[in-house]
């Protein structure tokens, strides 16, 4: 961790504006490379925009990156809003440290490394190499009852993943990846969307990794009855502490922490996208620094980009989370810094360009 | 290349069905990871067609890849169909021969190989490790008012697609990957997808990599000539000879040597996506074996897709060719693998199923 006291507040204070010097540079070296203008499409786009946020053309390639997976129980899993025992949360980080989930297979893919981070597992995890334990509470309160936890936790966890994002930087990491673990994490996803979007439950809740009707009214009903309970919209931390999640909470500084250190997040599902948007409500400059890395089936996870204007760099029907959508994303950022830094110009190789 | 004597009609005879067993037991097996059933959306997929491709679960990567990228010239810019001269063609074949292209960045980011085949470039090009010269003729006639090739130049190309594909898997390609270079070539590709397809020429004729609005009159000007030269669709190397182009021919024996080799072969944009569909014409076996790497932003390349039952990896608005998207399109095909090899299953790491 690092030695600043208020780890989020300090991130927020340091969130700066792209660098559109860089930005231009990357854009107009796009024009001078031996391929017709434009060509590249979106991978241009993010080429540029990785100038933009790291103050450099051509940009520095978004690698080694390092996925941050934060792990959470949620008390509204008594409203029978998942069928998956809450248990898995916890067996789950353990898979997570013996390298056998999804996220660990597409980390080592990419050479990209994975901490996890115990913010509100409702056991006690013994120490283990890649755990950081930073428990805020045993899980949060049934958000259809009280909240999820107070205004001090929800700090708490703020500072939490801020501080694991400059860590991460302070180790190499050139660029931050979002991960999550938390059965019954899209429930609080949802509220929360609801809240800083201003629609309704019913638009926003989906199937998450899979439930059956029934469920899904039960997963309605307990969104709506959280957001009864969350009059207010105006003090995003004051929501974020009546919705949750613990995890969701740590995302929202990892992303904040990312952004003033200048690198590229990526971010994955909808549990980072509403961690996103609730960042975007306290400090708004830190959407320019992010990338969606993929477009989750989960409803609100097109609401979160739709709000913050962001197209998500692969669409292949993912309801994983894990930091998965985020971190298959990866190469495709990797190559639009690469395209700008080793291919030829029309000069350099002979081609004759196009005539004006 | 192989002792075969007549690589495309053995490759042709020698294209066989999925291993529906081995896509079986990838799916199978999908359902004991520790992940909920499907939650990796088309990734699943993907990973269930290369385990019965190469008939074995969990299949191999489809690493190293190589990319074969096919050159040839086009008489039809005589019409004034593209603003780019047509020597660019032999330009950015040196461009390729010295690493300085996009295919060039990308295929070093994924551990490919690129091998560059001139099957018609118009002038001559002097030997040069990476190239491999196979020319069938100078360039082809100008499709507008004459036949692109005679047929025996047709099955000359087809064989020496045929047969680049058998040498990159003998040298120990896992994966196959469709490139091309010529100046004006989305145009053959778009009078082959409208000849296969039955739409009209305006409904498939699109900017390339950008022309003006006179520029694409002339080019839907050029298609509709050429088709109006070919009354029959009954024959399609007889299409494939009277439209074009000797790449496209070579990129269509490509296809049917990846897949008569049980390869997975990632098809790129438009030119690529002539090429298949010339080549379902003649062994409708071979589109299994096939991944649509990405969507381009030709008209064409949708109709494509749509047509044989396809589905892109990206979508990221490319219109470069070269096999750039299908390039950046290998990681994910390469991660589907790895999830089928690498992740723990619900019993190995102690992690409760949900109940069903």
């Amino acid at each position: 961790m690092t030695a600043t006291p208020i780890p989020f507040e300090a991130a927020a204070a340091a969130v700066g504006n792209l660098d559109d010097g860089a930005g231009r540079a990357a854009a107009e070296h796009h024009d001078r490379l031996t391929k017709p203008r434009g060509s590249l499409g979106r991978v241009e786009g993010l080429g540029v925009r990785l100038a933009a946020i790291t103050g450099a053309s051509p940009p520095p390639l978004p690698a080694p990156a390092a996925v941050a997976v934060f792990a959470g129980d949620h008390g509204v899993v008594a409203e029978g809003v998942t069928p998956w025992p809450q248990d898995v949360t916890a067996q789950m980080v353990q898979n997570f440290l013996a390298g056998g989930a999804a996220i660990n297979v597409l980390a080592r893919q990419t050479g990209a490394r994975v901490i996890v981070v115990d913010v509100g597992v409702a056991t006690e995890l013994d120490a283990a190499p890649g755990l950081a334990r930073q428990k805020v509470r045993a899980g949060t309160g049934n958000i259809a009852r009280e909240p999820a936890m107070t205004v001090a936790e929800a700090r708490q966890a703020l500072d939490v993943g801020a501080a694991v994002a400059a860590r991460l930087v302070d180790d190499g990491a050139a660029c931050l990846v979002t991960g999550d673990m938390g059965i019954g994490n899209t429930t609080p996803s949802a509220a929360l969307v609801a809240a800083f979007t201003g629609r309704a439950a019913r638009e926003v809740t989906g199937r998450g990794t899979g439930i059956d009707d029934p469920t899904l009214a039960r997963k309605i009903a307990a969104v709506e009855a959280a957001l009864a309970r969350t009059p207010r919209r105006d003090d995003p931390v004051a929501v974020l502490a009546s919705l949750g999640g613990l995890e969701i909470a740590a995302l929202t500084g990892f992303v904040v922490g990312g952004a003033a250190a200048r690198v590229p997040v990526v971010v994955d599902g909808v549990i980072a996208g509403a961690a996103l948007l609730t960042a975007a409500q306290l400090v708004p400059g830190v959407v320019p620094f992010c990338f969606a890395g993929h477009l989750s089936t989960e409803p609100a996870a097109r609401a979160v980009l739709d709000t913050l204007g962001l197209a998500p760099i692969l669409d292949l029907e993912l309801r994983l989370g894990e930091g998965t959508g985020a971190c298959l994303a990866l190469p495709v950022l990797e190559a639009a810094a690469r395209i700008l830094g080793e291919m030829a110009t029309f000069d350099a190789a002979g081609v004759t360009d196009k005539p004006d």
